[in-house]
């Protein structure tokens, strides 16, 4: 059976060259980092020029970018790190609702530490709106977090907009770029953020390794202590050979951005424009600003975690919420912020499309599909009387 | 030029085997730990049969492991997850004064939470004492911690007696075994601890991946929050290939456990004999309970730092001082903490032998390391003239 892979939110499948440029650090290269004979220097030389690539793909300098176990790790970093190095200045957060678990668990244990976080509402397509933001900072918010991609619905948030807001009061802004670093352009010059969270495997490189990008002059205190790795920053021997691999993704990212946008953004409209003609299926998020790989939908009176079963049973591989989520069987938080009902909700599917996805894949996917929405529906008890979910749903932009 | 590779304590080479067992992880088998179809659920069975060969090696059960990015982060986890799941119970922890950076900068984490911490002195050859332990003890501790083995000196602590102090007043127990586990057996249930932190890139596994054993019915806050990894005690995507990688080291450090420590050991005994014959050279550490890889000596008159470049000049590769700080160019706290005076402990090196490692090598750096001191002693102004330490020196153990 083919595998029609559909996934890339959750991970990516490692790039050959990626997994090309690691391998020497699996084998003679195995060097600490932090020693000081040849051996020792080599990973450190290794590690600053991949520091320097990833640098590169978002337009900053490499002594800027502190190395990270994950993405995740990243935005614990950056919250409670910034949080807590400013505490005596103000003791208020600002998060958006559909933020990941990362950053909003972070938020809750700030709450923990005696910070007050405000969860922005966004609109319907996932959106927070720059003059909410303005009006949700009061003289005691030290740091704003918004997303800039979400894995969940796609939509990629007025970033530069929101950031010139807490410019403007002076308040340290950071984003959750995991999902949108290597996948479109990112710019932190451009975005104007102090601090950008970043992952390798959504960017074809390893899982188990992210960064975190700090602008000069940010003031963060560390999330893991120990040796003086990072500049002090983050502790532990440095996994060199993720470190390298994540350099060589960011590096071909950049090379290759253009032509992955436009590959995966084709393919992206065509599995859209074919599943738009499915009854009662809405496309969630925003309808243009969104990642060019990235369709989600809810499909009314099915759950999704049964048409992910059904597709995976065809060798096609997709999403329902996020892959962090995906076994507590809860819906979204990310698609409840939207007003979605909880109900529709379940009825999440998301695809996310890659550099090695076909045409014919998405064909295929198409062709079955519909079929498994069918075969669903007949089964369940509500596809024929309706779902009774309170106030209608127009809270979703109707795919077609 | 062959290399001499005597520095197992910085990072050990992987394993052939280890990166045959991750390979596949790196290919085909790429999908998400979390991900419900077969391409998440072959991660999934993956990292769970990993688990149980990392909690066979230590003789726990699979549940009680979590993995992380590094002994490092085990070590933070431990100290502060569980200091701070106990604060309404009390706010005093132990440590020793030989501990790891990550342990003491955990420490002093937790000071600037308002936890008061007793930093318990070492003897000559890093023990602590189990009575100096119990007299430490207040109604107010919550915590223990002391590493099972020292990096820097080789000693082994006498665990089993201090967790049973520990036990005796209901604190909880935690040890840093990231330089004995996989060298030495390591037995959570017969040392009786509560927490112990282990990495990979000790045990022939790869740099990046570390695992906390966190005893059944033990309460700890996690260091990383966000999605539902690790049974929600340790956020962030899965590093499947490292896992994997983690649990065959382990299988294997099991299953080579006596020969491996037999090798080593013989050609531990062969280097310190003939390292005895150079006057003013003095082994660091226990001279029986020590890992059995582990020779290390403070040189009068000269930098560790000078030798350790001129063996490297050679292909011999040591260290001097522990690799976390080797960059850092302080006295190294463990050799203070035992009383060596500041300049001899400047002499510092570490020779720490490993599997691969032969009798020609010994043989080879036995030859070589008498000149170097030599060398280098011609140079030095003190060392006719001798040093100034204020009183004698007289707590190390004089080799031979």
């Amino acid at each position: 059976m083919k595998m029609c892979y559909f996934d890339h939110a959750a991970t990516n499948p490692l790039h050959p060259e990626v997994l090309e440029s690691m391998m020497p650090f699996f084998k003679e290269e195995f060097g600490n980092a932090l020693s000081v004979y040849d051996l020792g220097m080599h990973a450190r030389e290794a590690v600053e020029h991949a520091r320097a690539e990833v640098a590169a793909l978002i337009n900053a300098k490499p002594g800027t970018i502190v190395f990270t176990s994950s993405g995740v790790e990243a935005n614990n970093f950056a919250l409670r790190g910034a949080a807590i190095a400013r505490k005596q200045q103000g003791n208020h957060v600002i998060v958006s609702k559909a933020e990941h678990h990362s950053v909003l668990n972070s938020a809750r244990f700030l709450e923990k530490q005696g910070f007050v976080v405000t969860y922005l509402p966004v609109d319907n397509h996932g959106l927070v709106a720059p003059d909410l933001l303005k009006k949700s900072i009061i003289n005691e918010t030290v740091l704003i977090s918004i997303t800039h991609a979400s894995r969940e619905i796609g939509t990629v948030e007025p970033i530069k907009e929101l950031s010139a807001v807490a410019k403007e009061r002076g308040v340290a802004f950071h984003t959750d770029a995991i999902a949108s670093t290597g996948n479109i352009p990112v710019d932190v010059q451009d975005l104007g953020v102090d601090m950008l969270s970043m992952t390798g495997h959504q960017m074809y490189g390893p899982k188990g390794i992210g960064a975190l990008y700090i602008r000069e002059g940010t003031r963060i205190a560390p999330l893991i202590y120990g040796g003086i790795q990072e500049g002090g920053r983050r502790a532990g021997t440095e996994n060199v050979a993720y470190v390298v691999g994540m350099g060589r993704a960011a590096q071909l990212a950049r090379e290759e951005m253009n032509d992955r946008m436009e590959h995966v953004r084709k393919l992206r409209d065509r599995l859209v424009q074919g599943i738009a003609g499915i009854p009662n299926v809405y496309l969630t998020g925003h309808p243009e600003n969104r990642l060019p790989n990235h369709a989600s939908f809810v499909v009314e009176f099915i759950e999704g975690e049964a048409m992910l079963l059904m597709l995976a049973m065809k060798g096609i591989y997709t999403a329902s919420g996020s892959a962090c989520s995906s076994k507590a069987l809860k819906s979204s938080p990310v698609l409840l912020s939207l007003g979605v009902p909880t109900a529709l909700a379940q009825g999440s599917i998301v695809f996310t499309l890659g550099r090695g996805n076909t045409e014919e894949e998405v064909d295929f996917a198409l062709a079955e599909f519909p079929q498994i929405v069918s075969k669903l529906r007949a089964m369940s008890p509500f596809a024929n009387k309706g779902w009774d979910y309170g106030t209608k749903n127009d809270t979703c932009y109707v795919g077609g």
